[in-house]
Formats: structure tokens, sequence, C-alpha cells
């Protein structure tokens, strides 16, 4: 399958596009606005994997192009990116794509990150507003430290919650996450509960930061 | 050291008084509007630790007596009781009483349910409102699952998400949380941070109910 990791430079794709093309035969798609850029980054990407002796097929294109080939498309940008990435790739979207979720909307104040969604009420719901009606919107990968995932010699041991209306597409990321090292997918229910799940991540980070020894965390529930 | 548990015949309570006997030395005074329940409870979770070879010291008081005695006095009660609860126990605080806020406002709806604080921000904010002000107020034991709580065999390993402005204060329920086996105590930072994790429960409880095989569920960082 083609995964289209758009944003795919920064610092939440390159963990992502790591892991994945890691410990999955799906090829890699890495986007951004700009092509030079998603062509550095996927080199770079392929390289850090060949030193660690795994030939892996991870290209860089366009967010349009990659949207376009990509079955899975991950919105790896800031939340204020969310709507006019969308927005700038809807043509490549169709009934087959499923659009993925992991942003998260905060604010770092004098008491440390808070968590501040967007007026649709989360990210995930303000992608499913801006997609069209027929893509499923599922959300996923938002209580990952970008510094756990592309530290590829830490165990992760951690969950991915999953939410979205859409069964089908949702068991479609719960497969991915599955077939990911030390990631336990969890059914979060529907879309509605995506801003329960993403306003862990501000308290993650501020329990990183009032924690010694505690950094990149993640979340495990039992 | 007295720990008083108001609310302490609930199921919450029960856990409670159950590890904290268990695991600590400190004595645990069960509090309830009414006497006769109190001692009930108190005598029931004796013999619940008698059953096990404990032999420990669990008594039952009205919630007032309770708040007297105890140093640390935990408010195990439903949300829409904590106001009337601390107003009617007021006379029993004073400098050297800590008070422990471990309820979550929910509402059970279609979707699951959802996160439903307070109007003052959080349940410990709206204890803080109400005390005194010079009674510190620390939240605590938020995301414990009453039933793995009173399941005495079942190994927790889960954390607790310490947060409140007084650093004493907090400092003696970190030394609480560290005496019980299995629970790790967690600087959340200050009461403004309370929200955050008291809204990780609903999700605790919608997560149990959409996958199989979780049931009672904590949370734990890493």
């Amino acid at each position: 399958m083609d995964i289209a990791i758009l944003g795919g430079t920064g610092d939440i794709g390159e963990g992502l596009a790591l892991r994945i093309a890691r410990d999955t035969d799906h090829n890699v798609l890495i986007g951004s606005r700009e092509e030079d850029r998603a062509g550095t980054a996927a080199d770079s990407y392929r390289q850090q994997l060949r030193d660690r002796g795994a030939d892996v097929d991870i290209v860089g294109m366009t967010n349009r192009e990659a949207t376009k080939r990509g079955s899975l498309v991950i919105l790896a940008v800031p939340p204020w990116h969310i709507a006019d990435t969308v927005e700038s790739t809807k043509a490549g979207l169709d009934l087959n794509t499923v659009l993925i979720s992991p942003a998260v909307g905060m604010r770092r104040e004098e008491d440390g990150f808070n968590y501040a969604p967007p007026e649709n009420g989360s990210v995930a719901q303000l992608v499913a507003d801006v997609a069209p009606e027929s893509v499923p919107v599922v959300g996923a990968f938002h209580n990952l430290a970008a510094g756990a995932l592309r530290d590829l010699d830490r165990t992760l041991g951690m969950d991915v919650i999953v939410v979205g209306d859409n069964r089908m597409a949702k068991r479609q990321v719960v497969a991915l996450v599955e077939s990911l090292e030390g990631l336990r997918p969890l059914n979060g229910g529907g879309l509605t509960n995506s801003s329960s799940v993403e306003a862990i991540t501000p308290l993650l980070l501020n329990l990183s930061s009032q924690n010694e020894g505690m950094h990149d965390l993640g979340v495990s529930f039992l």
C-alpha cells in the first residue's frame, strides 16, 4: 500500500516515516509543499534506514502528488496548516483514501502547555469539516512524541487510540498501527471523541517538563 | 498519620481505604454523612484485610469527625456533593490539613462518557474555591478505577498525577502514593492543570467499553 505523509519533512512526519518504512512493506511517500525538500528528507530517511541494514522505499514529492497516490494520507502538519493542506490537496482525494489526523492544537502558556482545540471541536473534526464528505477521516498517532518515534532504538510500548466514524477506514488504520513495533491500537470510538485523545498531548509535554528523567512520553492504558 | 476518606463508603473510597490500610502504617478513618454506615463499612474493610492476614486500623465516623482528625483528607464523594461536603466539614480543617481531590465531573451521553467539569474549571479548583484559603488542595487519584483498587490481587502498575500549588502539601501526597504498591506519583504541576488530568477518566471508561478485555483501566506514561 502507498502511505502518504503530508508534512513528512517535519519531526512527527520523520518518526512515522522511519517506523512505517522499517516495520512494514508499505511504500512511504513523503509530501511537502516544496518537492525539493520532500526529496531531501526522503533521501535522508532512506539513508538512516540503510545505515541500519534496511533497504526501503521512501520517496519525496509534493503534498498534492502524495495525496493523489496515497491510500492512507497522514496529515502530519501543524494544526494551523491543516485546513489549507486539505484544501490544496482535495483534488487527489477519492472514496478509497483514508485521511489520518495526528495533529493537536495547543498553546504554550506560563503554566505550561494547554489544550487549545480549533473551533470545530478537534483537529480531526476540522479535517472532516474541510475534506469532501465521502472521504473518511480517522484520528490516530496523537500521543506519540517525535523524539521517541525517531529514536529507532527505543522500544515504545505505547498505545495509539484510533477514533473515527467509518468502520472500514478505522480497521485499515488499526492494521497499520498493529504492524508497527511497540504500538498497540485501541478503539477510541467515534470522531467526537477525538478531542479527549488530542487533549492528552499537552499533558504529556507538561509531565515531561515536570518530572526528571521523563522525555518524549507516550501513554499506555492498563 | 491519620488519613480521612470522606465518602469512604463509596467504591473509590473502599479501594483507597483497603490499599492504604494494607500498604502503609497510617490510620484510615472512614467518613460518611451517617456514622452507622461509616462504621459498617470500616468493619467490612477491616474484615476483608483480616481474611488476608493483615490486622489493620480502620475506623468509621462522620465526615465531620474524620475531617477534624485527619491530616490528609481525601474527598472521595461525587462531584455534585463536593461543595456541600467541604462546607459542612470546614470547621475541622486547619493549616495542617491537606485536602485531596480525586473526583471527576462527567456525563454519560449517547456517544459515551464526556468530561463535564464544574464551572470552576475542575473539581480540584472547586474544592479550592470552597475551602478556606489557608488549606492546601491537591488533586490526585483521579485516574484509578474503583474495581482495580478494590481487587487486592491486581497488580496496578499505574501512574497517579499529583497537581497542586502548595509544594509541601504535594510532597505529602506524593509520599502517600509512593507507599502504595504499584502506583507511581508524577508531578502534574499546578492546580490549573487538574482539568487535563480529570479529563482522562471519561476516556478510560470509553476505552473500557470499546475494547474487549479491558476493564477498570488506569494509565501509565512512558
